[in-house]
């Protein structure tokens, strides 16, 4: 479903800006880390420090309310030729255990060294299923 | 009403990533060059390529149906102790000319010589009024 040009655009990148939004339609965006597979992207609530605990963070909230969600995937450089991005749009669930979770922390430990010392296995997993993908730019 | 230490996080930074939601709550979010004035950040309707005519961009009829906008600014780093942005959540509006409007794009060329050969007086600025500022990491 993903043209294979975004596809290496999402796999070869290591950040996107996540936006979800509440009941109210009030959006909240953070910067991820995420992984791509088979269709769908992979992001972990990790032990990078959080203030509340993991089932009450606002991405996680917002997704249990509304799941519908965006992602975008870019670089900024001051040469603006160079610019471009992939907006992905779908909506998002929260997996807790099983095997597609355990399967999705091993990837994101994978492509993140930075994960493979983090204990990863009861942290809550967003599983995102694109339903639109749109380019612009130099992608 | 935006402490020192964001202020300065913001105005160093030359991308966001803002997220804007339709009426039914369905998030929407891209890259944005920005300007910060006096507790306000503005962002205009540039003329790099779009498809369709400023007017019919998602940002704007989203934030003409739902004016209710999130922003963060960030960077990435393989070290992830170096990681840290700010969130701003808010309302947006669409100016389309006058004082205020002339100023913002005044201070986007000032901020991005990008703009200096852009004819710009004519697009709509999107002007965002943050109610919240939360900022994480390494700020």
């Amino acid at each position: 479903m993903i043209p294979e040009r975004e596809e290496k655009f999402i796999r070869s990148h290591r950040v996107a800006r996540m936006a979800t939004a509440d009941r109210a339609g009030k959006p909240h965006v953070v910067p991820i880390c995420y992984v791509y597979e088979e269709g769908f992207l992979y992001s972990v609530i990790d032990e990078k420090p959080k203030k509340v605990a993991p089932d009450r963070l606002r991405r996680v909230s917002n997704i249990e309310g509304n799941p519908q969600v965006a992602l975008v995937i870019d670089d900024y450089y001051e040469d603006w030729s160079k610019l471009g991005f992939v907006l992905l749009q779908g909506v998002a669930e929260i997996l807790r255990g099983g095997e597609e979770h355990r399967k999705a922390i091993a990837l994101l430990q994978e492509k993140y060294p930075q994960y493979r010392a983090m204990a990863l296995e009861d942290k809550p997993v967003i599983k995102i299923t694109p339903s639109r993908v749109q380019s612009w730019g130099a992608v």
